[in-house]
Order: structure tokens, then sequence, then C-alpha cells
């Protein structure tokens, strides 16, 4: 484990105990069910960042009530509601290391489950009573459900821009961390100012979390990685590696990485030989300088907030979205 | 068509034609997606049930604003989602007359177009910023796919009870005309005990409304009905008039009954001896019974309101239930 981690971890085991028993409190009956499809997901290994980030924001904003730890459980089950259904959609095979759900229980109790979760988090979202907050969870699931039909529509499309990932990944990733940190703020009767920037700071953090993730699949391994590496390309997914690499590349390089796309059953040498082009052509690197400056810019919109354990844990949870190895 | 239906149709002209441009007007750009994905259920001779009756239900408790019809599509497009996913659940052939969704679509975008007019109808939700509505739809999409769950893990089930039925009509059809019929209500301020009224009166509405839609999986015939007769015995789905019969058969009948249950691949012939049973059982004549008592009381409900169109109509729609032949 990494110090920063372990530092991250040391500070916030009190908040992560919390957050573990309400998300299983909080299921009420379904526990069991939930436990049995989603349990792999739900309950093995998950790093709680987005219920973890709510709670952090609520304290930044000097939150004072009893309820952060019962809300911020809405957005992990958001969360694990999408991954339930994006698997289904992806056709992935892997999920945090083991067999994703709807392989094991079928398409059925997959999009039940999530179905389930979803409605789940906007029952605990009701009872906030903020009409403020019930728009932003509103929002988040719609952005959501959009930015996978776009993903979707989008696959082995060799003309994505850089634009339209990034839009893609707002929606599917950014959103949901965005609207924890808001959440949190709003929860605590945060000034305008104050939501502005914790809502900028969970944006930028969760377009460079994405960006870490893409660039994980092409420098991981999949052991380290619980998924399989080359994923992302198996299921014509462009992200901003291939897509940079793509743009840059000498029209022989490029021809090459166009046929392993298109081709989709590469053999492991075909994906190494596609990552070396990845690196070779600035891919690697100018996704990582994107992801570091959202990274800086995360911490920056910080600045408003004097010093606080809170703020310290958020500044380090930044740093670690860059520093991350799974 | 029944003079019943025309009667209603002829009174609901306007409503229903709005309705129809919201359910439209409120996709947005997504309009193009969800027309081809969902338009064969939600723009081909849908009744527009749920939307009508909660324009109705407010116009009965006086509602003078002018967004009843935009609130109304919430519980149209929460009804589309549910099919989507129902249809891929239950592994169901036919949808109003055609392939269902996920058929023609695949599994991916029959899921996702689903979420997507699951979230829409949450932010349409949002925008009444009236937490109590909040609560009856985030209430709704936690019933429905509890009830979604619990039909799917009692598949095949013989010993299911008829108040294990009640509970799982309840939960997947009852919740949400019930909630359109409150959120009618709770939009006009109306009082409590008008509320309660009409909360009560879309309950029994609901009820019966399932009850007459599984007496016609037995009753009908595939090209009136819209979907394959005999698609409950096939998916395993065990509803009151099988229920009952069960109960009521002697041991000879009621063998045959279970055989035909358990097989599922049954001919034509065979399901006509099963239907033939469930009448001779008094299966049909019972579940007609309950429905009719369902409808009675639905009407008794209305029974605290001065006469008025809206209230014709309502009262209309609750006959209508029992009487429709698809």
């Amino acid at each position: 484990m990494s110090d920063l981690k372990r530092k991250i971890l040391d500070r916030t085991q009190a908040d992560l105990a919390a957050i573990e028993a309400a998300l299983r409190d909080n299921l009420g009956a379904r526990m069991a069910l939930v436990d049995e499809v989603a349990g792999h997901i739900l309950f093995s290994g998950g790093k709680r960042l987005r219920p973890l980030l709510m709670v952090l924001a609520a304290r930044l904003c000097g939150y004072d009530g009893k309820r952060d730890t019962f809300f911020s459980t809405i957005f992990e089950y958001l969360h694990v509601a999408t991954l339930l259904h994006d698997d289904l959609v992806d056709g992935a095979d892997l999920r945090r290391g083991k067999a994703a759900a709807y392989q094991v229980y079928g398409n059925s109790v997959a999009v039940l489950t999530g179905d389930f979760l979803l409605a789940r988090s906007l029952s605990i979202a009701a009872e906030t009573q903020s009409p403020a907050v019930i728009r932003v969870i509103a929002g988040i699931t719609e952005e959501m459900s959009q930015g996978e039909i776009d993903q979707m529509m989008r696959r082995e499309n060799l003309g994505l821009t850089e634009a339209e990932y990034m839009e893609i990944i707002r929606r599917k990733t950014a959103v949901l961390i965005e609207g924890a940190c808001r959440v949190g703020a709003l929860i605590s009767g945060a000034s305008a100012e104050e939501t502005d920037a914790l809502t900028g700071y969970g944006f930028h953090m969760g377009i460079a979390f994405q960006m870490a993730d893409d660039l994980l699949d092409y420098v991981a391994d999949t052991a380290v990685l619980g998924k399989a590496v080359g994923a992302d390309l198996r299921e014509g997914k462009l992200t901003l590696p291939v897509i940079h690499a793509l743009q840059h590349a000498e029209p022989e390089d490029r021809a090459r990485m166009t046929e392993i796309i298109t081709r989709r059953d590469f053999s492991v040498s075909d994906f190494e030989g596609f990552s070396r082009l990845l690196r070779t052509c600035g891919g690697i690197d100018y996704t990582r300088a994107q992801a570091e400056s959202h990274i800086r810019t995360a911490k920056e919109r910080l600045g408003i907030f004097g010093d606080s354990e809170a703020k310290g844990v958020l500044t380090d949870i930044a740093d670690y979205a860059l520093d991350r190895k799974s």
C-alpha cells in the first residue's frame, strides 16, 4: 500500500466504518438478496470514494447533523446500480477481480437489483426533504444514463474527438463525484461560494479519476487491476490515450492501431504492441498531464476553505486519484 | 369499440392529446432514440391510463395550475421504463402486438433506455419541488422494483398464496396507479381527506386492473390481446385464477394443472384444457368477483366528491377496467 493511501485510510477509518454499516443497514429486508447479487461489488473492497467525499465535503462546510453517513449511501448505491447495468451492457467479464454479476446470476437479477439500488438511493434522497439535493440526484441519474447511451452508440467510432470523450467521462464519472461533493455542501447549508468550490473540486476530481482509470487499462496488469487489462479496447471503447495517439501517430502506426481496434480479438502481444504505440505516440503522457492538470484545479478550488483535517484528506484523495494502481 | 370506451375517449380527447404532446416534448434531444427503442411501447396504442388518472384526479381536486400535463408524464415514463426492464426479465416475446424491445435492439439498449426514462421521470418529479410528491415517486420506484424481484423469485412456486399474489400485484401495478391519483391530489393542495380518497380509488383500481389483466391471459385471444395468450403460464407466473383453481380443484384436476404449469412448453390444446379447468374450478369467476369488488370500493372512495365531469370519467374508467378486452 502506498504511503498516501495509508495516510488517507488512517484519517478516514471511523468514517469508512460508519459508511460500511450504513450501506448494510439501509438495505433492510433486501440485504440478503443484494448481498448475494451485488455483494461482490457492494461489499468487497470498494473504495467508498463517493460517500466518503460527501461526508468530508459536509464536514468541511461545518455540517453538524447526524444524517451525513445515512445520506452518503445514496452515492454508493447509485454507483453500484450503474455498475450492475453497465457490466451487462458492456459484456464485461471481470469486476473487481470477480465474474460480473449478470454472468453469475443472469441478466434479470442484475437488472432488477440495479433497479432496486437506484430506487433505494432515490428514497434516501427524498428523505433529505431538500428540493436542491433531490434535483442534484435526479440530474445525476439522467446524465449518467445518457452518458452510457452515448458511449454505447459511439463504440468503435474511430473519429471520436477529445471533446466527445470529455463529455462521455463527464457524464459517466464526474457528475456522480461532483454530485456527492455538492450534496455534502447542500446538506450543510453552505454558502453559494463554498457549494460552487466543492462542486468544482468534485468535477475536476471526477474527470481526473476517470482519466487515471482509462490509463490503468493500458499500464496496469490484470492481477493488480482486478479487471482484464485491455477491456476498454476489447469493448471498442476509445479513451483519451488512444484518441490522442491516433491523432498524433505517423500513418503507418495509425493503420496498425486502427487494425487492432477494429479487430477486437487481439492477442496479448498485439495488445502489448498497441500499448507501446500509445506510449511512443504520446497518448500516455498526454493523458497523464491532462489528469494532473485537473487534479491541480480540483485542489485549487479548495483554496477558499481554511486549513482543517477534512481539507487535508480531500487534498490527499485528489493526489491519490493519480497515484493509485487499481 | 365498446360504448363505455368511446364515452371515456370522447370526454378525454383534449387531455389525451395534451399528454401525447408532453410525452414527446419532455424527451428533448433523446426523442429520436427513445422513439426508436421504446416507440412501439411509448408511442403506439398505449392507453395513457396513468397520466390521465393523474390529470383527472387533479381536476377533481380543483387544480388550477398549468403543469398537470407535464407532471403526468412521470407516470407513463415510469410505466414504460418498467415494461422495458420487465420484458427482458420475463423473456416476453410480444408487447402490444410487437416483438419486445430487448429482442429487437438487444439487452443493452433496453436496459439503458429504461434507465433513461426512469431518470427522466425523476427529474420531472424533482421539478414539482414538493417533498411529498417526490416521496411518492421514490416510493413507487422502490416498491415496483421489489415487486419484480419477488415475482421473479417466486416463479413456478406452486404454493403461492392469494395473500402473496395480492402483495405482488400491489407492488407491480397498484402502487403506480395509486401514486398517479395521489400526486394529482397533492399538486392540487387537496385536503388530507380528498388525498386519501383518491389514493384509495387508485389502489383499488390498480388491483382490479391487474386482476382483469391476469384474467385476459386466460380468456382473450392473442390477436385482440396484443401479447401471446398463455404468456403468464409460460413464464411460470401464477396468477389469481390459477391460485384459486389449484386450491379448489379435485386431486386429479390439480395434478393435471400442476403438470402443465411445471412443463411450460405446453401445446395450444393443453392450454385450452388448462383454461377450461380454471373455469370449472371457479378460478375465473372468483377472480372476476374479486376484481368487481375492488372496482366497487374504488368508486365508493369517490363518494366524498360532488358530481363533476372529472368524477364521471373516473367512475367510467373504473368500470372500463373490468370491461376491456385488451
